[in-house]
């Protein structure tokens, strides 16, 4: 957890999720702004669901966005390859959990698998392929502290 | 709490917020979806925060979007007008609280009071006037037990 | 064209792309909500356009969402699974097309190709399947008349 | 109009609207992405087609975001202050125009009326105080040849 975030009470610190072995678990609740007319979410909401969770996952094992940002050159996590499977839909007021693994970190490359989640009901999967990449959007292989802060998240071999 | 989100264990359940006399705190991290390239958060993006916190008051005392839907007539709440004023911004990995008083209700109208804050810093105040309406948007004076559930959190004439 | 489109002024008429043989080609313009702090367009958003372009697609091809709507059974398509390939990156300002293709219909699954361009540079590919679904998500054959509103834009066998 | 704008075919280009008199006048269309499950657009989604319209009138005017950006200090436009009075409610498929003046420019600041319509139907006004700033957010005199590229369609004392 970072600094600022230890500073702040609990009751108003939004949750980063847990981690359960391996596996990231991060709550999400559906409002107004994620569904569409059709009564449900709405289907590109659910990647900002997904990077939520990653983002997440990245901030509890000490990585932030903004420090990536001002390292030189600056980096950032982008995502290269996102195969979607929509089992099923989620509903206003709905309770979900985003669960994700990160597998394999290769140079400049992370392979993550997620499922979002409704009790126990898979609403959809998503394997998808990350980069670390600077601001021209040139591949670069991640910090080794980076490495070192999800080493022990990875699937080991 | 709904009876829903009372079976769900605490970690997996995203936060509703909590009552500080009248007023409804409510935290929001910020994420990659909310900002745009200005490096700051989108404007309309606020709109979304204190929707979310608006929605987590009603649920806190009680009363869900859903079961206002499954009504008959099936009503809706929606804002009529909003003032905004943007003081300041947020960025990236912010955490933000939605303060929130529901002031006055009267008939099918509600008037809300809301501001976003970082820490002590108000970044945003936004006084709005709320309208029960039915599916057709025709105003629609709100169920009794709806106004009985709010009115601890009212001002008192 | 629907008939209401029909009576608005073109230069107030949003554009909903042409055909060039099998291929639908739609513009967008990459705004300030499209980005985010990165500098180039959030991941989700892509699927904003991609949908944009499909809708468009449907309505030159004579089908309405709203008239699907109305029909007994209403009716909706939905995207089931959807392999996305972020080759590049848009910009705020960027002038954008989306290219769709609608390969193959069979029963209620319908095959989509698409890619994002700019100039002639990918932005990003994406294959999807799309089902037709009643409003419980169970799948329903298309209706007769929109898969022949549909056919001279199929792959033929 | 910017070259690189000039430069493409008519019907890949999405149109920046049109000026009549001083007002300014920008079509869209209602999307999926712009509506919630109660049938009608997200309140929010109203200030991203307030904004789109806002920023098309700029480059109709010779003046562009990225430009901005590029100068020394780089510099943007932001809303300061809004006011939004919802009279009516936008539904998937809509065709709307958002109807823009830009009335006063002082210093860092310009006010801006906007209003969207659905043919005759009015949906929404509403009134903004815009501020040209800083990346450190501090308001900046707006440049010279941008207040010449607007003054056209200012309000004359």
């Amino acid at each position: 957890m970072k600094a600022e975030d230890a500073a702040i009470p609990d009751r108003d610190r939004p949750p980063l999720g847990y981690f359960e072995g391996r596996e990231h678990r991060f709550p999400i609740r559906v409002f107004y702004e994620d569904t569409d007319f059709s009564g449900v979410v709405y289907y590109a909401n659910y990647l900002r669901f997904l990077e939520r969770a990653r983002s997440s996952f990245f901030r509890l094992a000490g990585i932030g966005h903004a420090e990536l940002l001002e390292r030189d050159p600056a980096l950032a996590f982008v995502i290269r390859k996102i195969n979607l499977d929509y089992k099923s839909s989620a509903k206003i007021d709905d309770v979900l959990s985003v669960v994700t693994t990160y597998d394999v970190f290769k140079g400049a490359r992370l392979w993550v698998t997620q499922r979002i989640e409704r009790g126990g009901e898979i609403i959809l999967t998503a394997d998808s392929e990350a980069a670390c990449i600077d601001l021209n959007g040139r591949p670069r292989r991640a910090p080794t502290e980076m490495i070192d802060k999800l080493k022990p998240y990875l699937l080991t071999s």
